[in-house]
């Protein structure tokens, strides 16, 4: 099937690796037609997946209405602030159309696929999310992932486009738990970041990520959500690994503003710039819209949008932990 | 308050101090009348906890029954295999006994307070877990903790014991969630490291860790543990820590074999050695007994007491994960 990525970053070429391994035909989109040929003529995506070669086979197309045309199916692999803008674009498809993108949308708090039913009412969308690190997806690493869509059939539609024995996809109806637990995990891996680069240690970082994870639920349950979603791979998978792992973006966000840079000085370069950054401030706004107590969401809001010290931060996090969770 | 710590190993000391904190004077017992010996020449735990200096004011007793003679609490910190033989020299004691060994007794697969429950019937009997690497501990890093009795009563005065600003002490009266969750993931953390050894990558291990909360929690429910503790700082937190921290030894053991060593050679170094070698074959025989699914558990047991290949053993832990959990 010819399947065009929309957004050439990291997990949009991992993925692309992965369906390519399947049997598909790769179209590779991205507003940055410079990007493109870039990563046309050395045949790796060279800034954000420099490690793995690509297929000679994939097209790189900057023309966005010519790579969908004849798509049998659409990856939205796009930073979540780009992901409306372009789902507009999409509107008059039928085919599948899977969020790969973890976010939240600031003011109207809507999930990715919630943007994408909205501007693109005819498609079968679903959602793909877990616990994976787009250089191990690409290097072939063993992984597993969740699928959700509000249909079955569509969550086993997307399953049958990605599932390899290494990287096996599982099925789930539960759309706004999986994708809440990929997007509020972001902001969550940043407090537990900030603690690494203040020293705080591993222990009190499992303290935080069970907290975390209660405070997820509780967030996801008020928004719709099953509370057992957040026990599965979208949830406590995601989430342990973004807190605990050196690949992770969010975490080292964090890390970075606990060792003492200045939040500006990393707002300025894009690259290190990460989802959990406006999901802080879309998850807050949401859980004061629903009157969800989110202790930690608030923390890092402060911190990001506030100017509140990040040393007064997390000891008033420690100080509101006053029962066991 | 004087309190006897039995067993000098690192954990023991991190808490001794913890409680000298509080005020308390510590009696630290061990078999090893030499080794007693030395820490107290040193003024530190040369062996297993070398960072941290001790206060002066600290007894160091070789006899167990002057050690406990005047206690007015005592702290069981021993290693499983050498907590009955322990126990049973305790009988006549009615204060607090705090278990802080996470393990199961082999053929009886009594968890430590059942053994203590047995052995010292008069004596009020708690048990503290959680994600707390003893190091961190030592050196004043914050974390959380849970001290568990069947009655709430027990597990305020082992709260109140313990309890600092930066040490947390929550309370549960889940006795058998609480201590399976600190035992079975010392299992699951081999199985981790061996996954960090062969080079398995972090999404694999959290889905890893995913699947492994499912089976602990099933394990446990079926032995009459609550299933929310599983979510809770015993659980959920005590399990990731281990299996995501560079400090955790029972990953590192899991690391080592995943490496290539041979499991002789570890079994023949005394201090390589931990808590999740012995517990993997009980908690295989407990699985058994009581009929529960533990696919992790079965692996990591063929693994240590069958010969089987670890390669095989991963790929048959990966071929099994048929449904998410």
């Amino acid at each position: 099937m010819k399947i065009a990525i929309l957004g050439a970053g990291a997990w949009g070429t991992a993925l692309g690796l992965v369906l390519d391994k399947n049997g598909h035909e790769i179209t590779l989109w991205s507003h940055n037609a410079e990007g493109l040929r870039e990563i046309q003529s050395a045949g790796r995506n060279v800034r954000y997946l420099p490690e793995v070669p690509l297929p000679s086979t994939w097209l790189f197309e900057p023309s966005l209405g010519v790579a969908i045309r004849s798509a049998g199916a659409v990856v939205m692999a796009l930073p979540s602030k780009a992901f409306r803008y372009v789902a507009e674009q999409l509107g008059a498809l039928s085919c599948p159309i899977v969020s790969v993108t973890k976010g939240i949308e600031y003011e109207t708090h809507r999930t990715m696929t919630e943007v994408l039913r909205h501007c693109v009412p005819n498609a079968r969308i679903s959602a793909l999310s877990g616990p994976t690190f787009a250089l191990e997806v690409a290097l072939g690493f063993p992984c597993a992932i969740v699928a959700a869509s509000r249909e079955q059939s569509a969550a086993e539609e997307t399953q049958a486009l990605f599932h390899r024995t290494i990287f096996r996809v599982y099925t789930s109806t539960d759309v706004p738990g999986v994708e809440l637990g990929g997007a509020l995990k972001n902001v969550i891996a940043i407090a537990a970041g900030v603690g690494d680069g203040l020293g705080f240690g591993d222990s009190s970082k499992a303290a935080l990520v069970t907290r975390a994870l209660a405070e997820m639920r509780r967030l996801g349950v008020a928004c719709g959500a099953l509370p057992d979603t957040f026990a599965g791979l979208s949830g406590l998978g995601d989430l342990t690994v973004t807190c605990f792992s050196a690949l992770s973006r969010n975490r080292r966000f964090g890390e970075r503003l606990g060792r003492g840079e200045k939040l500006q000085d990393l707002l300025a370069r894009p690259k290190e710039l990460t989802e959990g950054y406006p999901t802080a401030r879309s998850a807050y706004q949401l859980a004061r819209r629903i009157g969800a107590e989110t202790p930690i969401i608030d923390e890092v809001y402060a911190m990001l949008y506030k100017g509140k010290n990040i040393v007064d931060s997390l000891r008033d996090l420690t100080a509101r932990s006053s029962k066991p969770e």
